[in-house]
């Protein structure tokens, strides 16, 4: 039974959204994935945002770009959280879809993370599952603890070979 | 019948809606306006946008601020045009609502004014309208004469006191 | 006898104007196209704008990028409604000409669509002339219906294949 | 035990907060409410984030102006979800606040609400503990559906005063 | 005979365009004002654009606010130099008017100001005229050594009686 | 005698520059052109400013991108019309460089044209010395007219050869 | 003797500016402050920015207002650092006084801090000096555990009163 | 012993660092450089901030990307001055890491430089460090000589050579 519903409004979020996918399937999260147009099928969108929390989704990782509508309207639909992804495009580096995600009317929120931050949506769920989940609680820690040892790794090899070789053999 | 519907988010978009109402009125075109929120009463938006085709509306005025979904979510609904108004908020000086408007993706495109543009909204109506009205496009032509005369005589009351009088007696 | 004129100020504006035009002729609308520059030849364009009118003209589209006054100024000439598209240019992504667009004064509106939103700008204008056209409406209708499908399809894709093989033969 | 912990940089900041502190009140959700800057008492800061799971904390509401950094240093140090909440100041109308908080790095996300959305990060946050709790949940519906009385309320006025008397005794 | 002609979209502007008018008259540079909106009496606003150089007009200054085409579309029509200056205005703080201004496209530049630079395309204007005036180009420098002595005048207050005393008086 | 002085903060504006100085080339204007850096070189550049006019340069073209102070200090030092160009740079598109020219203090106007606009400085500096060379000012109109038929000869092309073909051989 | 030279474009800038005077007071650092156009008076200013290295001046505070070049020159004429406060104006917020300052090209930097931020520019100046001056760093670490003070004790009662308390009595 | 201390949040960073660090083995200055992500492992990057004083490190240069937080974070620990570098990354084009660095609330300044300005960091703690130090303040100024000669060669080369050749054989 999937726990997290990610939903696109095109298959051009796909690269980003795809990410949100992978991540949760690193922390063995349940979910499902699809591409709704809110604009292009309201009916096939009303019905999906509505059957969600009978299908045992807790949260809804959507992305979309330009006058991203998708978040705002799961979140009027689906009582649990909605997460945001604003996706950029071809023009106004994707400011349009940050601001027509996170500027939500009182009432109706939407958790928004950053322009194609398909990834740390995905960390996002994962957070608010671990909230009553201690298993995946640890799992959280540990990824915590793995980001930390790339970057020592990194800032070790940077000691050691100097910036110009590191640079040269990136 | 009403041939313009107009429907805001929010009971503080009504000042600038009332203006497209305003506008509706001198022209003598029917309308029927109301306070329906795409966010907090989907369900209840949904019925009005897809009843109004059959009530007799040939266009919809919709006017949101913030994350402003009403007007794109009435385009997906309705099939014919929809006039987005990008209403300014107490932040972005109406960035957002642009945004949220004007950048619909292909497909589903939304007429958008200016910021708070109330009264270009009903004119943009008009002119709609007027595309399959001679009366109406008469008086639009008409309008135009008189914003015309208006400037016009501005314009001589400047030449005739000289700038400082018609700053001081404004 | 065309029912829309397409205009735009430059012939680099040419590749977003075709899909209007490829766009119209989809719906079986016709048109007729040229390039105007309302800077470099006011005059034509004076003369263009007024005789639209009289050509059986219903609307008008017009494109044009950086300070963008051809869609403004038509709109100061024609009767009916104009659609103008801002396009995107070599700085600023568009935004000058979005707001040379969308921000006209009370009295004038433009029918503003997306950045570089060519299509959409064709089926507003196809939306405007169904408002008294039935047979154009169920046109519309179906267009809705055939973009619902191509998405369908594509969440139907992206169920069967799995995003890793969808993004991999996208 | 408080299960959300609200904790801003500033006393200026209060005034948005403790409208989230109100509606976690509404919602009967115990809450721990503090000033902290992580600018100016860094050491407190991380005593405070780090002990804020074992008091019980599921969720941390994180309010900062201009360069805010709290709600992103909260996230590196909390393990579950951090909403973030950007605060308008003198200048720059919030984008600051809004970009120093929802662009986080891969790994670190902060679920960012509207500028000054402190009802909405409260909002979000009794999502994110319903996920869990039945209980709660039946309250944010009973919520959404109160939301909806009131827009519903204001459509009756309007239909029945008119906009006139409506804007006249607002 | 006028040198300059002044010209503004709409009474509203008054305020900023008379600086230019009373900073000419400083210089005692002869000019013409007037209100001509060239999107509410385009053909109004052409005679008089294409009248300009027969009354001796030899630089324009053109102020207008939100989608600014007044002072484009004199350099449209006026074979010399346009001066622009962008109006701020409810909304979009002048960024809407300055783009709309200054990015003309080649072969049709606005020499552009800063936005509510009245006074400044007043001097600019002079300095036009001074290219062949030597007597104007005097007063010019003159007009500059005054300038330099006011500032002088507040560095000394400002060392004499220090900055407590000087905010307390000023 | 160079009646027209460009100078540029660096040789990485030379392609814009260079624009100009071939615009002024078609028009048979004398011009000297030179790389100063106003910050790398204060002292030269100072030299350089007080010395233009006594060599007879009527117009001073000044380019530079990011923090531009070159045509604002260039205004500062020559009693004439600086006219500046704000340089596309690799990050903000130009928006630094417009800011940090167009929006002179009261007093030193700087006449600012679209970014990147190499052509329409040296326009505007011809039209400048139009004022008061009847000459020049008929190479400037039958410029205009070359404007046009260069526009016209694409519309003629459009129309023969329609959109597609148009396109294909541009 | 002076340690930093304060200098502003204009005595607009002095409530800001007094600001930076009276930190540096606090840390008993010496301080000459005048007002200075690098536009009105460019010789002036010249000879003042050559002259603080002999005056013994270490760092010079230098705010600028709309295209602000102050800071910029004074870090062309200076060998030592410049630390660089764009003040808001009545347009853009800001904005164009922020990029006229801190986007200085490669060579010249101006060590900016935030908008109107007087204060932050004198305790930066103070840290400067402080790299050698033990007593000085003495100084700004308790300055460093007074902030802290402060905010604890603001913690502290909100603690005790409560926010509506707390609220009303500010 | 490291008198500057360089930290970046990550090695997408170091191709900007790198210049920072070439630029202070160019003027003999000892540094040492690492890479410590404040998200990812705070508190390694704590120790090493409130590390640096005791190494002898006299000013931290600091470089981060999107909701950047390095910087300030090291001006909440370090007790002398911090030198923030925004970079620029996918989206923004660097204007949320400057937001996020220079806004810097009262009391915690941040010396901020360009987007992506990792030279000018390195002279401005050099011009720091020549506060105290007469013969690096020496081979400060022999630098802007030195800038001063290159820029002139350019000059030089393009009086003699003319813009078509200097741009064909740049």
């Amino acid at each position: 039974m999937p726990k997290v519903g990610i939903v696109m409004g095109s298959d051009s979020d796909l690269k980003v959204m795809s990410k949100a996918a992978a991540t949760l399937e690193k922390f063995g999260i349940d979910y499902e994935m699809t591409i709704i147009s809110a604009h292009r099928m309201p009916d096939v969108f009303f019905d999906w945002a509505k059957a969600a929390e009978g299908k045992g989704i807790k949260v809804i990782i959507a992305g979309a770009g330009m006058a991203a509508h998708l978040p705002g309207m799961c979140a009027a639909l689906f009582p649990m959280p909605v997460i945001g992804i604003p996706m950029s495009g071809k023009n106004l580096e994707g400011m349009d879809a940050l601001y027509s995600i996170v500027q939500m009317p009182p009432g109706i929120p939407v958790a928004t993370v950053a322009i194609d931050g398909g990834m740390n949506a995905a960390i996002l769920a994962a957070k608010m599952l671990a909230m009553s989940d201690p298993e995946l609680l640890e799992k959280l820690k540990a990824y915590s603890a793995e980001m930390k040892d790339t970057v020592q790794a990194k800032a070790d090899r940077l000691a050691e070979v100097g910036y110009e070789e590191y640079l040269n053999n990136k």
